[in-house]
């Protein structure tokens, strides 16, 4: 069950999605981001890895996946020219606006999916904001966590490393160029940095991501392979399914907006 | 010289775009819709011939494309479920954000790319936006009207008909199921009803497609062929390019934001 | 039938005004301009053309005809002291606002009624919201289009020339001052530079009027006189309010607000 | 000296507003309302009032006028239909708007007039935001106070009685039909109930008119004539220039925006 | 009847928070301001002095009091660091939400304490826009208006003078420091500076306390006692809540919201 | 080192204040929420929480501690009437605000303070936000996070229970109710339905506190001593500064604002 861009709503004609929607009764959307990705993995990186995931989920979920747009949240990357960012507040309105519609067809479970950490707190505000305008019951899925938190020694949590390389192969290998890789900060350097703002308890919010890597990246993005990356996308999405399924089971269908 | 989907911003890395970008002083965007087309055509039929002029006229500016996300302004189409409508409000803040991203790595001339009539108010508000905020040149590519314009009577100037037929054959040849059509309204009576949304002088504004074809499509998708309508996205994007040279040619380069 | 200050809601005590709104279900709206035309035409050259033709269009719909105050959308005529501007998102506050109370009074069918160009794009908006907000069905009328298109060797296209200056003869000849013009800017240049704004299908967006015409304004304002000029502003009100009324007869009346 | 429309901003060529406020460095706005006084008076009551006042103030101050439109925050008298009513925020915007375009005009000093008591909490918040964003110094004249501190016994303070028909009187006496006076309430219950909402210390804020005066107007509107009515306006205007001059004298030139 | 921190919301637990709003259909809100009082008396003074009274109001409707936060609209203090200050945008979005909260346990009538003048206009749009979301009937108390009027050779209309150090020592003692004071502005002249922002008819806004004093403050600290100012400030929340009922009661319960 | 009410900005007169932020470089900022906790704790248990630690840090710091007001992100806790909730926006401008002050005043470093869950993504937004415009570098300190971390068996993560209590004992114990406490909801499927809510990979957003317990509150606060409530506390403010410090010092002083 490998990619599936046919669940794409843009692709699909309308009697089709709507059907879809109405009969599932759930949707996927997901987020985005251009960022720098060093000179081996494109600036859509954490996009892809979304789309791949959401394309997935959906046809496990037998909806479809609505794209926010490639662009999401990543102000801390502009130092390195060709990222591009949304504000939170920007976001929130796309998310809000797509679920309107998703909504509207249906839709009573929403499925959102991400890979960019920098989204996550906007993308849980969007989230709310959806749930008490248009009756939705959002589960959101971080498909970052997921992978690392699965393959915890294989997908390391590092910017361009082994468990973006792997996600951007999934999706389309011929985006990874390691031979036009740029010069990598220090992994050691760049992890015990990184982890500072990613401690639960007291962290600092990220204003430039020179803070993180010097270079931009860090972490051995020649570990991945292409078929491995197809198995852990598989997985991710097996989980993130999983999970989601159990919390709306749990939690029982949506009400009606506020 | 067909699609280049190589001048995605998000494909590129970002050495790669940084250099285009510093090098052109120029950057493309486009937007998209995702709104019903019948049973035929794909809910995304804007949004890819939007992109597929978009990529077009990337290459030839030799600079990057970037996409405001496949959601456009469409509410009038709401009540064919799977439709998906942005605000204005909310497109506007995407095509700025984007706009900053894209100024920052050294675009003084952006090409706005739209295929979709919704957004054209919205888009040249927003345009004036970017134009004070970040110091850019925009220049707006109507590409429905180029289509038309350049090949008045076979590029018909409907909704689901020929020429936006022709524009998905451009993108993927694939997204056409002429099978699947559904009911076509009169062409006779959408055309009389679409031409009074088009009128320069006095004219109202759209609340409900059903006002032009309450089928929600009219028009002979079946004369558009994959060849054809090949030549003419060609035809269309140097157009585009050749008109907005002139344009940035004659007014100068763009000073600095306000 | 000339001038009707009479139709204008401010100078109408509540009782009438209410009665001609709820008798008809219309009401008339119109946007303005405070912005630089020569030595020659006032700074308000384009409220008074849309005030003109609006009173007139609201005697011919028997209601009320209310300003949404006599500044626009104008920044790009500010490097002359003097020209004053809204924001976009201000104009379409107003006009929203304003339809709120008309709707209130039994007002479906709203005619708006605008000169200037710079508003345009903003005014669709403005409907549209009001139309989602308030349940009405908004026809635009361009009276500058309209004239243009009924006269067109007459009524020449410029800025501060022979329709400007008509319509300003039509509204009160006391304000238009031939004798203090300031330098016309050379009339093919002008012309020919306007045109680049102009095209429907490839065009910049107004940064700074210079871009047209340095010295602020180009034409013949000597063709006008005040005896045709009434002539003309009658027939375009004439045009504005046969063709809204053929829409509205077309489309029906407006739903309930969103 | 009597009305002076040659002072209105719109009514100017570019060249002489531009002299005026450069030399100057001063200009005055006005805001206005569209509600309810009964019968007799126009909905535009307020509006008049103000700009009566406004123009005889510029003329003291060799100076424009600038009109914030007709329509000001009257939301309390949309029982009554024909009443059109800005949110706050709106005039907020309208007034920062075109407060920026007389500040690029070199006017370092704003006199805001102003006669609808519901428009003043507004007012002041729009003269703070535009003072902190184009570093002018705005003072605030409140007519209806002035007329009824000047005369007390002569002008009261009622809805559409004595002191708002001499208001309208000095504006236009045509606009008065005290013939067609709708039924008023008794005058000392609103009078009564009026005085609760001017309390300085405890008071509610309007939500209906309907709380002062059941029938929508209280007062005397036959006391007043149009000569005392010149008087008096004239009386006014000497006083809130005065005034104003003295406060500009006392505090200084305004500094740059923040 | 002292102080009663025991009326504070969040002091409160859910179950007896909800019976006395439900039970009396009524709630205080207060107001604060941290800005600069010399030495002598702390930034929170008008925090304090509305808390104070809004306790003692609560307790006498026999219903909680809500908090706004400490800090109001004072942006005029901020050449003082120390001092903070709230956009008027931002205090209108908490009133608003806050009172959507207390009607939603049944408030219909709410009672607005405030002792700073910075915030009264604020205040006033946020009342408003309440009413017009929450049904609620709102009335204001401005209870350094109502401690200067009750005793006005007493408590001076100052800054940081005798009536600040009453209601400050009313609130607790501990928190004046006299001893601590800096140097205060002439009396006379900080008076007359004052008077001129307070005038009723022509005044100008704020934008810098010095133009008022230079010091930051004037007055006579020194007559206020910690008995009397006990005395007086249930005098004033007597007052204030004498009124409010006098107001209630002749304009009836408050309908629904918009 | 107990409690420290002196460190509360409001409470300390200006030039103090001033001269702790401006030799510190640093300041607190702490949110809070007024949200049921059964009814053995007071409504404002969360920002009681904040309140408590934000003082001693502030201590520690040797500089100022200054509330965002009592109220926080709720609205899921609305089904219960005394409930108060901000909406995010809100709760984002009253941090930006606040932080523009106290940045002006030399802040350089701010340590953000929260306890309430429900804040968490509102105030990485606002920190995100206030980092931008006003140039400080903002360290959050998630309270309850780290209580639960450094004393895991004892600092149960319920609501309402162990945790809390001792958080609101170390505030004030008079705040603490247990006699009247409302039925708890069983611990074990209060623990399993919030363990959902606070999945790292996939989990729902939280719309109604009754999917977690059913009675509002679930735990064991009889656990909780003010003794050992007292040293918890100190050790949370430890850690915080602490934690904060380590951070300031790996990334370095914070540049100027955007």
């Amino acid at each position: 069950m490998p990619r599936h861009p046919d669940r794409l709503i843009e692709r699909l004609a309308q009697p089709a999605a709507a059907r879809m929607i109405a009969a599932s009764g759930t949707a996927v959307v997901f987020a985005g981001s251009v960022e720098q990705h060093g000179g081996h993995l494109p600036l859509g990186t954490d996009a892809f890895a979304a789309q791949s995931i959401a394309e997935r989920a959906a046809a496990r979920l037998d909806t479809v996946a609505a794209s926010l747009g490639p662009v999401g949240v990543a102000h801390y990357h502009l130092a390195w020219p060709g990222t591009l960012s949304l504000s939170p507040g920007t976001l929130i309105a796309v998310f809000t606006d797509v679920c309107g519609g998703l909504a509207a067809a249906g839709a009573r479970r929403i499925l959102s999916v991400n890979w960019h950490e920098g989204n996550s707190a906007t993308l849980r505000l969007a989230a709310d904001e959806a749930q008490g305008r248009h009756g939705v019951r959002v589960v959101m899925a971080e498909t970052h966590v997921i992978s690392h938190t699965l393959f915890p020694g294989e997908m390391e949590f590092t910017h361009a490393g082994s468990m973006e390389t792997a996600a951007v192969l999934a999706f389309d290998p011929s985006l990874v160029h390691l031979e036009d890789a740029t010069p990598a900060t220090d992994r050691a350097a760049g992890e015990a940095a990184h982890a500072l703002f990613r401690r639960p308890d007291v962290y600092p919010v990220m204003r430039d991501f020179h803070d993180v890597a010097v270079t931009g990246w860090y972490g051995r993005p020649e570990l991945a392979t292409p078929e491995r990356a197809e198995e852990i996308a598989e997985a991710v999405a097996d989980h993130a399914v999983r999970e989601a399924r159990e919390i709306w089971a749990a939690l029982g269908p949506a009400g009606e907006g506020r």
